[in-house]
């Protein structure tokens, strides 16, 4: 029974990266300029020519990814599109200081100039990502050094002095702990240590960090994960402490298991799906109309984010990742549940069966709010990542049933 | 007949504006440290204790507004909150450069440290405003050299300078002629220019620009107006380019009616309500399900605006006075028809029978999304703002009517 079931999955999912790579191959290169066009409308024409250097970044490390690994998809057009994008990267999106490496630009117009910087370090997050992955197909030694010392960078930046970053320190803004900063570092632990014992050892003290922080965002008495807390792991006060984020995390969530799995750690293991994966459920969906909310408030407030109660597509990603890669480890059949309730919610809500591609943006009741197919925070990324690391798991599982 | 509505209308803003002025004196007053709370849920409990600038300095303009010009709200009550109101900002908000008034936050906390700046104008055009209109009653010299010498500032950096806004100039962003920026100004000049000849004539060249720069959003031949557009005139590409935002047209609508009116432009007045008010009725309706939308595409593309189809009450605010300002000067039925409209979908739909004031926040089906009547963008301003303006226009529609 199981296994006809996981085989079904295992055949949609399939099917659908294929035609989800092949949307972004088709409409998104851009043959003059080089790199990506990032908004495209619900039939894959260009609305906005404008380049969002995250969408980049994360572009070229998803057909970087997927040409190195995934055999059907180890095409020539893949990998140069790959290459193109990052020197496009390369080429526009790093400010050199005269300190060393500088910030990326959240934004670029299609010839490359800067149109915004973000105060974060998310542009450089994802630059790491595309810079590493793509040197592992090429042997670029140098493309590899420039990763590294973007990631040095950043570490400096979020652990020693966030100086460049251009905020300045103001007496009513106290530094926090934001889920995302060490949820991105410890994915690019994985991404940097993946086949490489030396490069490990030197960001072990930093994958201790991350999970440290991830797991100071526990709170309540261990009842509801928390999307900002004080650096020391209490609560802040007000909407932003107590704002929840159940996409980020059941994304966070199978961060930690990986990062638990690889080392073998039971109690982490635990701790990713028991916090992690079941109060992001418990919280996060809604029981009248379907679906995972945005955000919500702790205490029953209403949130101050208008889009609140939005169904977006990516939380619904995560949430698939991370009930398969627990299921797929523990075999509880309450994970395949969990598994099956957001690929029926997300299967029939966001993938688009005309043109390819899903919808991102729903309102509380399901109907399409926003009907483009890639936007300013919509790439080439949280679909086909869900659906190449659902694949393998997959993959995975059918294999261990057939032996 | 049109008598006995207009009546009927009177009538029923008179209530709704002393339930809300009543709703703030209630619930939004810090007593311990000054200034006023913002966010204040449905029952005008306080949700989060940070202070938002924009919103301190409309309340403390709209309570002295309300206390210099409304027989009823003459009340001590009204004029001591609008003095800790403005002590609060004078101590917390403006912080001093060597060159003379620097910026105001956009955010304090409770106890007036500084949360957070904008790289915009607002923050200080609502400081002008607050000390402007406080000054007229208490004759504060001072307080209104303030205001005159933070607008000067505001010139400056708009016409001049804006290095001090800190915004980086970037090769990819030019800068554009926004439709809030000489609206604003407008606003500031018709509040600073009331009753004083010298004022006026200090000012008369800016207002000329203003309008210049604010009739340079007509666009499309004459058949749309665009939210952003080149410093000379011409529409910008992409998204930003083809953004329409109703409720702002309709506002600047009323401004310029206004304006025109006291210059006696009779050109001018009838492109305020053609272009302005009419063009945004036509394009911002929601045809389906009423209400006006917050943002649209002039060609018809998704907004990327996840909240683009939402229903917001600030519009609805804008549109109500636009069409009674409209009305009350031309007597041209279809004006009072357009009125009622927005009148009807209004009062069905924002105002809370329960426990006063309105909710801001309305789905695509105008269904209730965000039900706090205090947040970090809604305050003690638009809704108070139309009721009084709408009050002013019936009292002086029904003397005529008398007479």
């Amino acid at each position: 029974m199981t296994a006809a079931l996981l085989e079904q999955y295992q055949e949609r999912i399939r099917t659908e990266l294929d035609r989800v790579v092949d949307f972004w191959l088709k409409y998104s290169h851009d043959k003059e300029h080089g790199g990506f066009f990032n908004c495209l409308g619900k039939d894959g024409k260009v609305y906005d020519e404008l380049k969002y250097v995250w969408l980049q970044g994360r572009q070229v490390w998803m057909y970087s990814r997927l040409y190195r690994t995934v055999e059907r998809f180890h095409r020539p057009e893949i990998l140069e599109a790959a290459k193109s994008g990052a020197a496009f990267l390369q080429k526009f999106a790093r400010v050199q200081a005269s300190s060393g490496p500088g910030k990326c630009a959240f934004c670029l117009t299609r010839d490359g100039r800067t149109v915004k910087f973000q105060r974060t370090i998310f542009s450089e997050c994802f630059y790491v990502m595309a810079m590493d992955e793509l040197s592992r197909i090429t042997q670029d030694k140098e493309m590899q050094a420039d990763a590294e010392s973007m990631m040095d960078r950043l570490i400096f930046w979020v652990q020693t002095d966030s100086s460049d970053l251009g905020r300045p320190q103001l007496p009513g803004d106290l530094p926090i702990n934001s889920m995302a900063v060490p949820m991105m570092l410890l994915c690019l632990v994985d991404q940097l240590t993946e086949g490489r014992t030396d490069v490990a050892e030197k960001y072990k003290d930093l994958s201790g960090w991350c999970v440290e922080r991830i797991l100071q965002h526990i709170q309540r008495d261990g009842k509801a994960i928390l999307e900002n807390v004080t650096l020391n792991g209490k609560e802040l006060p007000g909407c932003q402490g107590r704002l929840q984020n159940p996409g980020h995390a059941l994304e966070a969530g199978w961060f930690l298991l990986q990062y638990a799995l690889k080392k073998g750690d039971v109690q982490l293991q635990k701790t990713a799906v028991d916090k992690f994966m079941e109060i992001p459920f418990h919280t996060g969906w809604d029981k009248q109309h379907g679906g995972l909310f945005y955000f919500l408030d702790v205490d029953g407030h209403c949130p101050t984010q208008l889009e609140w109660n939005m169904k977006l597509w990516w939380p619904h990603c995560e949430a698939l990742i991370a009930y398969l890669m627990a299921y797929s480890h523990s075999r509880e059949p309450v994970l395949l549940d969990r598994f099956k309730q957001i690929y029926d919610y997300t299967f029939t809500h966001f993938a688009d069966e005309e043109h390819g591609e899903w919808f991102g943006y729903l309102s509380r009741q399901g109907e399409l709010v926003l009907d483009f197919k890639g936007g300013p925070f919509k790439g080439f990324f949280h679909v086909p990542r869900c659906l190449y690391t659902c694949e393998k798991l997959l993959d995975g599982l059918l294999e261990r049933q057939d032996s």
